[in-house]
């Protein structure tokens, strides 16, 4: 059993830990040299070209000599408070601002309940102490003296954690629906204000049936004349362009050949490099490199725009899927919302994702395959939240010193040692679950890959729920059981069934200290180290020192990340629960969850405002999620306390406590009904609206030509931008007209500034508005391409 | 513990007392008199008008004389053989089809099941018992070993079982995919070939937002001209009509007292009836009694027509709900099937139901309102469920006759005669919970109303599932575990949770002589009475004595009924249920399903045709809870062979076993995908193909006026006959413009024989296509109304 000084220390060792970072984030963030890895989001959205800088000598241009500002080292963070949301929704999306208001949900929540349960409950339990009286130090280094442990069984006392029990619901439920109801019109508020973008007049239509003697794009487009006569525009065909991303992963070898070679020479330039023409470079003849690369890209290219040719033209290519596009947003959201065949598994429509958005390898699986994938990864995610559990046990088990020292005697000695052994109980087993859990996300979001979901955003939702039910099975009821179970094994294994939940409620306050220093190792430390940005920065300098030749080459190396929701969203959920489980159980737990909502949220403001560039704007769909997911957890603190009085033998509370759930399940109920249908469908009134001011305002508007190619696959727009410039294939990009001034598919240009956008691609012109899309999937093709472009004209000079 | 023997006399019993009704209902058949009770639904269809009768004499008009008719006492069932199913769907509507589609999958399912389970399992049984060879007496008398309880512990023929209740799995979710695919087109193939009805082109639209400045029908009108400008047409406001149906009901009251004192000056045509005009007729005036009431409705039949143009005309009386018309099915559908405003709380748009499937008293329940009531009802459902337990234990142990011995031990003596022994074992099990059952239907009815429901289908089918989960605790898990408590209570008290499974798995086999004398009592014996018909018998030869006077009369005390889906389908859901878990546990249960589906079948097809008239067409949409509910039979079949095989100590076969239920869980998931949408949404392919087909054929058709009051409150439209007749009221009627080309309402005449339809109630022109409508809600008042006509008739005549 952790004592208090043991917590002590632990939060010394973070404390100093989160710290030495803060100074470390602020020395780094104010040399000039790293201002691309601090603030990347400038530059992205173009308010920023070059690093500020202190003075204009030349060692000014690497390091701050301006020593004042080392002084006012935290003032990042009322910089960070500036911003005001609209300002936030502006420059960053709406998805950073929604984000960022869960940490102000989490102050509210269990700011006031902490305030309750210091006042109220601390009180009790240590004024029931039957050890209160005896030893004082004793009673002190034991933070269970503090939680319900202290409460004698059969007591009356326990009536105030019922009714703070009572309270804390009330205000969590209350705090929801306003926050619910916010998000519900940002987000419309959102949509409503959002310029024209292809995604509002699109469809995504999948399991199009194929008809004997009827290409697909026949098919489809036969079908939505005939059903949506008044709004069908057109419909862009989705191709199997397997055998072309092959090429392109080939044509990627060459040129990474043909860089190395142009390297060498610049290194070396009076030795031309050679190379021979067989396998493996060991035989054949020999030939200069340069050339011999150059000559093969060339080759390689001629018959990758056949390639393309022939797969933009065969229809066997074509994939029972298509992008249907209707001239109005009305339009859009009917075919949407409603059911076209009456066959159900056929011509399946639903909103298109963005182009970004999507995740282009899932949009030809079958409706038969979709229902056994499910099948298959329900199956596997069951059998790895609940068999990844033996590791973490068996880990967690050594991390108790009782247990460590029985496994280890040898290591007796050194443990014995006061601040060794504080610092184990302390440490160790938050670091062991962190490690078991870095692995995870990646795994999670490829199996939810294989269930078949079409958006990224999607995606990433169902890999945040996989790791949340993961994080729920495992870290919470895994460490709350599996940790206590090396003590209570024994009476487990003999005692009869109806004695678990009593088991569990016993073991919730025992287990108070572990999720404190849990808090502390992965809430509190770990911000700060987001903070820091250690990876980023060593990558970029790295980069900076070895590739970076040219000023847009510092731009590629720049990496600004984004939010990953896939890991951040279901954490923030376990630290939800932990702070319901406990404010009535161990409310000394409280503050540290306060103080890492408040710091999370201080930094990911400022990494919101300064840092990250999200991939796509799913306009806030996670929060339903959110909301869900701590409404689960009011339900699993309620059950727990009922547990747990039970195992006090204050039973007759049990009627009072039932209540509870059926109320909260209820509001959840209310809820649903009240606010999902503005996250999963697009009211036609507001469709009408929107359709009817832009007929007002911009009444001559070609939309056909503007809809034509906005879902072609990336792979073919990056190939496309290529010929555009050598001009050999006139008849694709003739329909791409002055589309600079009426789309944007970017969320940074969207609601600000658009020509800051253009001047930061400009380069990559006539198709910058693919260039996020492009960049996503086809980011490293396209960093060789245009480093060849570079290098290929220092070459001819040279 | 019930022997062969019991179940064989319980047999005889209910077999004679069904052999009984069969004859009863043989001889009551063929005789004239009873022709308009055994025959209805000709005379509706128009293709009967009077009653075969074999020859012209006037004994041979009420009895048959045709001594040769006799002789074939069982032939209609041949004759119910013989129609086919496509003329039963013309003759009766969808629903009753489907219906019967119940029974055939039952035989489906378990006939192959029977032989398969008679074949291997009960030899498999008979041969492991150990007292097989000791004393044959024994054996024989026990229906235990013909079941597993036979099998040994730790036997390796339980993988016999596990075998068989795979192929089983296999087989009745083979069916079923079948059953739902062929049910699924047939409601396509049945909507697609449906007349135009008013209800295709109608949106019931909930929750009218209130404006400060706008009425009701400007609110609705505005909205649908701007969200839906291009079908939209009309819509039609519904009116709180409280006190308009307060007035209808005194007016009844006055009715009833003219047609007193009119029938008794018939009897008595010499001294006219005279009463007082005081209170409780006491005291006051003595008045003519016929003129007095005479005149009493004439003055009141003013003052409602006053009332009805208030109710009409003033918005204060409107409800926030109208029915909303478009000028096609596509633009109905599309209206339908999407979210309107951006608070999904607003505006909620849904198909309308058909006009005489309203159940009008629900309209005006606001959201909010809605969550709470289901949340009420939820609960209260809940307790029924688990409380009305406790009653049927106690009943069913008393009618265990040990336990009936113990409480009243002086009818020991009586009990102890073998064939009242035999008797009260066999029939008061089954006889005591169908009493508890007979009220509950109504109950549960009442419940559904409460949460809110629009249409009396949907109550239907909300009662229908209450009943089914009540049947399921009550009648299922209730007699397995309450039956066998009283001899395992104590054992309950004493020993661990982990033993409940176990002994539920002992307690099924036991318990199988208890079902089949279940099966016999409720489901043999209540087939037989249902064909009878002895209640609408009786009702009909009392009216015709006591209130009959012309043939119309006649017509209107012929009651055809309906078939209750309420009932029924838990009830069928039951014997499912029944047969899937008992075909691996105690084959020998299966021939006695068996013929009560394959009697059952015979018995509904006869008064499908021959009896009963829906009330409503709701195109098989009750098919996917049967289909669910089955397979929900499957799992508890499953589940308790898992338990009971752990009981047997074959513990082994659990990984078995538990494969399937999750098989049949994506088995489920895939029809829900596959075929659900079916009943859910009207697909737009569909909906525009029937508008063109429609377009082509009638291209100069007056939809608006067809439309314009479809949806009126059927009790005004009962007015509105009146005061046509009176022609009072013109402005009202001058929107009914040959509706009765156009427009039917009534599935009878849909598809084949409209003018027979207004053959049989053409006395209530010009608004006979409401007459179903309107029958159902204000029957009563209607008939009333009807009789007085005819008999104020006659009084002037005399």
């Amino acid at each position: 059993m952790a004592t208090l000084q043991d917590i002590g220390v632990s939060a010394l060792i973070n404390l100093f830990g989160a710290f030495l970072f803060l100074i470390a984030f602020a020395v780094l963030r104010i040399q000039p040299i790293n201002d691309r890895v601090y603030f990347p989001k400038w530059y992205l959205s173009g308010d920023r070209n070059s690093p500020r800088r202190s003075d204009g000598t030349f060692v000014g241009k690497f390091v701050n000599l301006n020593f004042k500002t080392y002084f006012t080292f935290l003032n990042w963070m009322p910089q960070a408070m500036k911003m005001s949301e609209s300002e936030i929704i502006r420059h960053a999306g709406l998805d950073s601002a929604v984000f960022l208001r869960i940490y102000t949900l989490g102050l509210k929540i269990f700011a006031p309940a902490m305030v309750l349960a210091l006042a109220v409950l601390v009180p009790v339990n240590v004024s029931s102490g039957t050890l209160f009286f005896l030893k004082k130090e004793l009673v002190v280094s034991n933070i269970d003296k503090l939680s319900i442990s202290n409460v004698q069984p059969k007591s009356s006392k326990f009536f105030f954690h019922i009714g703070v029990e009572y309270l804390f619901t009330l205000w969590t439920c209350f705090m929801l629906y306003l926050e619910y109801n916010n998000v519900a019109s940002m987000r419309l508020q959102y949509l409503a204000t959002q310029r024209r973008r292809a995604e509002q007049f699109t469809v995504v239509v999948r399991n199009v049936p194929s008809m004997p003697g009827h290409t697909i794009p026949d098919t489809v487009d036969q079908f939505f004349k005939t059903n949506h006569p008044e709004h069908y525009l057109c419909h862009q065909a989705v191709y199997n362009a397997n055998t072309y991303a092959k090429l392109v992963k080939q044509r990627e070898k060459l040129q990474r050949w043909f860089d190395y070679y142009v390297l060498k020479h610049q290194r070396n330039p009076h030795k031309k490099p050679t190379c021979r023409t067989g396998f493996l470079g060991l035989w054949g003849k020999k030939v200069d490199s340069i050339e011999y690369y150059q000559q093969q890209i060339k080759e390689f290219d001629h018959s990758m725009s056949l390639e393309r040719q022939k797969v933009l033209k065969d229809s066997k290519l074509m994939l029972p899927v298509a992008f249907v596009s209707f001239d109005s947003r009305w339009g859009a959201a009917v075919c949407a919302q409603t059911q076209q065949s009456k066959n159900p598994t056929l011509w399946l429509t639903s909103s298109a994702p963005e182009p970004r958005d999507i995740y282009w390898q899932n949009l030809a699986i079958p409706f038969i395959s979709l229902t056994i994938r499910k099948l298959v990864i329900g199956v596997s995610v069951f059998a790895l939240v609940f068999f990844y559990m033996i590791p973490i046990a068996f880990v967690q088990s050594l991390a108790n010193l009782e247990g460590l020292e029985q496994v280890a005697p040898f290591l007796r000695p050194v443990m014995r040692l006061d601040f060794i052994k504080s610092f184990l109980q302390g440490f160790l087993p938050g670091l062991a679950l962190k490690i078991f859990l870095w692995i995870l996300p990646t795994v999670l979001l490829i199996m939810s890959k294989i269930e078949g979901y079409i958006a990224l955003s999607t995606l990433e939702r169902r890999a945040a729920a996989k790791y949340y039910y993961f994080m729920l099975v495992n870290v919470f009821l895994g460490s709350i059981i599996a940790g206590t179970a090396f003590q209570q094994l024994d009476s487990f294994l003999h005692q009869s069934p109806s004695q678990i939940p009593r088991t569990i409620g016993v073991s919730i306050p025992m287990k108070a200290t572990f999720f404190i220093t849990y808090i502390m190792v992965d809430g509190w430390a770990g911000i700060a180290g987001e903070i820091l940005r250690l990876k980023p920065l060593v990558i970029f300098h790295l980069k900076n020192m070895f590739l970076v030749k040219t000023e847009r080459d510092r731009e590629r190396a720049m990496d600004p990340g984004f939010v990953d929701f896939k890991e951040t969203l279901p954490s923030l959920q376990l630290y939800f629960l932990l702070g319901i489980v406990y404010a009535v159980v161990t409310p000394i737990l409280l503050p540290f969850i306060l103080i890492f909502f408040a710091f999370a949220y201080l930094v990911y403001r400022h990494q919101i405002i300064n840092v990250y560039n999200q991939q796509y704007e799913s306009c806030g769909a996670f929060w339903p999620h959110v909301h869900g997911r701590i409404i689960a957890s009011l339900l699993i603190s309620q059950l727990l306390l009922m547990g747990l009085l039970a195992s006090k033998e204050a039973a007759d509370s049990t009627p009072l406590l039932i209540i509870l759930p059926i109320l909260t399940l209820s509001f959840h109920k209310y809820c649903k009904h009240r606010f999902e249908p503005a996250f999963r469908k697009y009211p036609l009134e507001e469709a009408m609206a929107k359709d009817k001011l832009e007929k007002e305002t911009e009444p001559e508007l070609n939309m056909k030509a503007d809809l034509a190619d906005a879902y072609l696959h990336p792979i073919f727009h990056s190939f496309e931008e290529e010929e555009d410039e050598e001009q050999q294939l006139e008849e694709v990009a003739d329909v791409r007209v002055d589309k600079h001034e009426t789309w944007s598919a970017s969320p940074v240009t969207e609601l600000g500034t658009p020509s800051h956008h253009h001047q930061v691609y400009n380069s990559s012109s006539p198709s910058s508005h693919y260039a996020s899309a492009y960049e996503q999937s086809s980011s490293q093709y396209e960093y060789h391409y245009e480093a060849h472009r570079h290098e290929e004209h220092e070459y001819r000079y040279n």
